[in-house]
């Protein structure tokens, strides 16, 4: 219990570090009577949502903790509602401190016209998000550990029914896991639907149907869109990369008790000449290890962010002064981590102890895969750039076939966006292999958790994004001085390549947890009375093919859902803000249409349509194992794995590419083909395809495998008990 | 022999009764002197194309040949020669025989103005195609066995090198499918290229620039679409299916083998008291067992053709007696199948031998596995009419969000064709899960082949469509009474419609035969020697992870590259086509464009961008293999598989609504949005996104999972024996 106790303090002083940044961004100034009451509608836009959308949740979230304890673990429903109140406050609080942030950003660049003033009150803003996430996400499992401890042998029970072969720690810390996942699953999927729904209707009405500027006023649409960026691109965000920080460390932890029970692993042991005790001691440390990781990087991103947030004078170049956030947060957790391997597994006459779980090269086996990890995340977001950025071929062609019409565009998008998948994936490829090598299957988990380790610095840069974007929203809206907009505009750009390098993390690190967690699934499945019939995903086995083509099958199926529902929800949308906008006066601008109406639109139809994906993901693994078996539900996680990482890296880049490709058509790089030719509109259709693409589906990809992976580990005894 | 030798007899009857046909068909008349001309110009061209194509061809095939006999088993040259050589003869024998049909086709509907009779003829041409496939396949087959013998113990070796473990009849079974694999894959990369980059040229020119019909003779261009309709409906889906075909009789025998050879199926063997002897005459039933299905699938199409070719009189319902075809066809050899099974399998006491081989019910296991094949196909074929045809509601749907605009076109197309995916997964997961169950991993091979036993007649008739298709081209380039395109027009729309299933069973026939080349694979790779120390390939282990994720991610690259290398070709083949146009009097149709230079350049473009997608399929096995051994291998191949199932499915389905979602709207069923409205030119944008989509992406998809599983399956031994 040494180490949570002394990771509780540096959690604790982040949540200080969090409260002070949130008073001291309160304490700002608002601006105009304009821009207070455009961000008063935004704030009370979002906060009704989230109010609404938790309630819906909080049904579930009761529901699911109650079966868990009836059925599986009495005290599972602690974790579960641990997990689920824990994602749901960073979103609250995210939220909030984003709303308060934008329009104080928008003021600063008012008041000050200096770029590095600006960008201090954004970050402090998004800083807010980004702490959080690591630090709760850390508290919860950290509750969790220390009030019910994790053993080995601790044997499991609901109040209901006893399965034999639950381990109770490890239900805790899959179902702590699994909290997490739920709120994600719903955040992205109704966030994507609020959001673009809003975006691609006040697009279509301003681009297609009345040809206006971009986050015009006048559209009723906008301050949905504005409301959207909060409602995806921080709590969506938040939530999502707070699950996958948590599911690393229970993958992790899972591993490490799962093999100390493994009778291979056992006899290895005892081959080695490693005593019982030794073993017990090396679990402790397997244990502890990933919570010291966590927590050492949480310090690192304070040291990160403290540094550029206490820095007198803050340049104008804002992408040099996030560079070195994250650079510094990135460095100081991978020396943290170094130290961290040598005090957890350096004592002596450990190495043969190591090797019994796979450490190639003694205590530094983990820490090389955190390098590959780190290193690997960094290349993708690299790639990433490349494939997406107006700087580069691929985006520069896309814009360029625009004058060839909307079908070039589309087909030239497709192409990107598969091509762009080969680098990432041979570079996850090539840190798995490595990890697998080097540090075996706990190796893996360890890698997945050092590329998340800094993740407070990465949400905290991704957060800077959309609180920039809604402060250039609100300049334009209200009005003020174009030096304004140029000042926010340049934030904006700022946080869109920033914004590469945390989704490389983001695709590589979701790409890593799944894997360690269907590693976990099958030695869940192989606990307890199972340990003497183990199963494997052997896809010879019928079974376990059948599996992995259905599970392929499934992320088509759910990104259709999402898709559809989009378009559906824009549709309606788009035919409401025509209709306010033809009220007389409205584009004249005379008369302010109604904004709350179409707030509410948005919200009612996001959450109308959240339920049922959501819940497909929760439902599949249970459906598949009790008809079909577990080794049925392996198969749907490998396959569903396999499609969606190329699928949404697909996503995200062909999205980015079509987004700048319409961007560098605007900025006049194509002689004779500028705003208003054929070309761009071309170019907009293709942003438009694109915005559903990377913001509704390819964000919910990840989420969707890792949450169908959680629900299989904790129901993986329960599975194999009932099903065989 | 007995049963090669009486298949046999079947193959020579099949070919007498194709010379007959083609006999016939050379001696109708072809029509007008306009026709005449036409259609001589489409033929040459067609022939220049094969021609250079397969010079090209022939230098890799011997290439390939040499280092095969040298390094692996002499004798392996000769049956990978002879698999190229086969699918190269259909190929040609193909194309010679629809470029015969087509203008026969037009011209009997131009004298006698009966469908019946019009309908005769395209089926004709259709029929010598489609039993050449299966009559040809055999024979090669066939001649390997026969000339050869199969025994589970013969030993292979090159002329310069002799690996450990190679059974040289496993190796000639297997390079003869990998000769049919290589060709097909070449013609339908190169077909896919040349007959889109023609048509979206032409329709380019056409629809979007000159405001023209289809198929107007006036645009160079539709002459090479003409042309391209034969390179890659015809050649490229004949080699494709006779390429399933083979494998898949290929993986039932390898299975067969190797499964004898195994040692768990020894020992279980011995303790059911089933003796050697009894396993060798089981071992020499089951290797006869495709041989025999396979030729009464032959006969049965024999049937099923001849019925309707000798009818009196047809009737003016061609899709009724196309169907009518169809049934008779798979009905016989679902009947003839039975009787086979009850030949091979029912000896007296054999029940407990055919357990070994996982046989759950006797003898009639594997014609159960064929009847859940078979009705798996059909319902495929069935689902995808339902989410083609403008006859249900997602493809009208689709065209009714056509009036807002070209950015819902696609993002709705998007949305049918991914949920469109999931149906038929489930059936064919279903399936596989039927047969494994039933009989074993021999009776997945079964069911797949199964589905393609009666390929003669799906041939026969998805050739009609392309012979339909260019007799209406014809018809309407030679101003032909508006009569005659009535009549081409129905049998194209008939066509298209018969295709649906066709596609059902290609698309379920590629993944059973890609599942049992890959169970085929793993026991290659447990062989000879590596007998004791055998390899699975199970996801928890990392290399076959990261394999999995790489396969994946290079379905994706091989689709980018073909689409790409499409919009590449057709841009220039417009810009060339435009200059044609801007020749003073070929707008007014009085001097006639350059047809031929832009036949060249099709050809020209199509076989420059051949090599290296075609190759990539090779060599990926290679490298991987040599860089990190069989299991990354077995990794990629599941991966690929589990990839390309779905995106196969998507680029068929999502590329069949756009097409038909634009003759939705041509038809005049949405008020107020017919031709030449901005919802049409929305429409006409999907429809041009889906040709690549559907004729060069999707139905290249099949082939490069089979061809990489195959060149795995024939180089299994070597890699394991060089890299472990």
């Amino acid at each position: 219990m040494l180490v949570p106790g002394l990771m509780l303090i540096i959690v604790a002083a982040a949540i200080v570090y969090v409260c002070w940044n949130y008073v001291n961004i309160k304490k700002m100034n608002e601006g105009t009577d304009d821009m207070i009451e455009l961000a008063g509608i935004i704030r009370s836009g979002a906060r009704t949502f989230v109010k609404t959308e938790f309630r819906m949740i909080a049904i579930v979230v009761v529901i699911i903790a109650i079966i868990l304890s009836v059925f599986i673990e009495k005290t599972a429903a602690i974790s579960f509602i641990l997990g689920s109140a824990m994602s749901s406050l960073v979103c609250i609080m995210g939220m909030r401190s984003a709303t308060y942030a934008n329009v104080r950003t928008s003021n600063r660049a008012r008041e000050t016209k200096s770029i590095g003033e600006t960008v201090k009150v954004a970050l402090c803003g998004g800083s807010i998000s980004g702490l959080l996430v690591q630090a709760l996400g850390m508290l919860g499992m950290i509750l969790v550990i220390m009030i019910f401890g994790v053993k080995a042998d601790s044997v499991g029970g609901g109040f209901w029914t006893k399965i034999d072969g639950i381990n109770a720690s490890l239900m805790r810390i899959s179902t702590y896991s699994l909290g997490c996942s739920l709120v994600a699953m719903f955040n992205r999927v109704a966030g994507g639907n609020y959001t673009k729904a809003a975006d691609i209707s006040s697009d279509i009405l301003a681009k297609i149907r009345h040809d206006m500027p971009e986050d015009d006023s006048r559209v009723p649409n906008v301050i949905a869109d504005f409301i959207g960026d909060n409602v995806n691109d921080i709590a969506g965000n938040c939530s999502d990369l707070l699950e996958s920080f948590v599911a690393t460390i229970a993958a992790t932890m899972m591993i490490a008790v799962s093999k100390f029970n493994d009778p291979i692993v056992i006899a290895d042991a005892a081959a080695r000449n490693v005593s019982g005790d030794k073993m017990k001691t090396l679990l402790d440390r397997l244990i502890d290890f990933p919570v010291l990781l966590a927590g050492l990087g949480l310090l690192g991103c304070l040291i990160g962010l403290g540094l550029s947030q206490f820095k007198k004078k803050m340049s104008d170049d804002p992408s040099k002064e996030l560079d070195l956030t994250t650079w510094i947060s990135a460095g100081a957790t991978l020396v943290f981590g170094f130290f961290a391997a040598l005090i957890m597994f350096s004592g002596k006459g450990s190495v043969n102890a190591l090797k019994v779980y796979d450490f190639k090269w003694g205590f530094v086996s983990p820490w090389l895969c955190a390098v590959m990890g780190i290193l690997a995340g960094v290349a993708i977001g690299v790639i990433t750039e490349y494939y997406t950025s107006t700087d580069y071929k691929p985006t520069r062609q896309l814009g360029e076939i625009a004058t060839e019409g909307e079908a070039f565009v589309i087909t030239k998008g497709d192409a990107i966006g598969s091509r762009s998948v080969l680098l990432p994936v041979l570079l996850i490829g090539l840190a798995l292999m490595g990890s697998g090598a080097i540090c075996g299957t706990y190796g893996i988990a360890t890698a997945a958790l050092d590329m998340l380790s800094f993740v407070g610095a990465t949400v905290s840069i991704d957060a800077f994004g959309p609180i920039a974007d809604n402060a250039g929203g609100i300049a334009e809206a209200c009005h003020l001085d174009p030096d304004v907009r140029v000042i926010t505009d340049k934030l904006d750009a700022v946080g869109n390549t920033t914004a590469a390098i945390g989704k490389g993390f983001a695709i590589g690190s979701a790409a890593f947890a799944t894997v360690s967690l269907i590693v976990a699934y099958v030695e869940n499945c192989n606990f307890g009375k199972f340990l003497s019939n183990p199963i494997t995903i052997d896809f010879t086995d019928y079974l376990v093919v059948a599996g992995g083509i259905v599970g392929g099958a499934l992320v088509e199926y759910f990104s259709a859902m999402l898709t559809d529902n989009t378009i559906e929800a824009a549709r309606i949308m788009a035919d409401v803000g025509d209709k306010e906008l033809s009220k007389p006066g409205v584009l004249e601008g005379q008369i302010k249409p109604d904004y709350n109406m179409c707030v509410e639109l948005a919200a009612k139809q996001a959450l109308k349509k959240m339920l049922v994906p959501s819940v497909l993901a929760l439902i599949i693994p249970i459906i598949g194992g009790f008809a079909f078996g577990v080794k049925f539900v392996g198969g749907i996680l490998v396959g569903a794995t396999i499609v969606a990482i190329p699928r949404a890296i697909f996503m995200g880049n062909s999205g980015g590419a079509f987004d700048n490709a319409k961007k560098y058509i605007e900025s006049g790089a194509i002689e004779g083909h500028g705003k208003g030719t054929a070309a761009h509109k071309a170019a907009v259709t293709g942003d438009t395809v694109g915005d559903t693409r990377k913001d509704v589906v390819g964000v919910a990809l990840d989420i969707f495998i890792k949450t169908m992976s959680t629900v299989a580990n904790t129901l993986a005894v329960v599975i194999r008990s009932v099903r065989g």
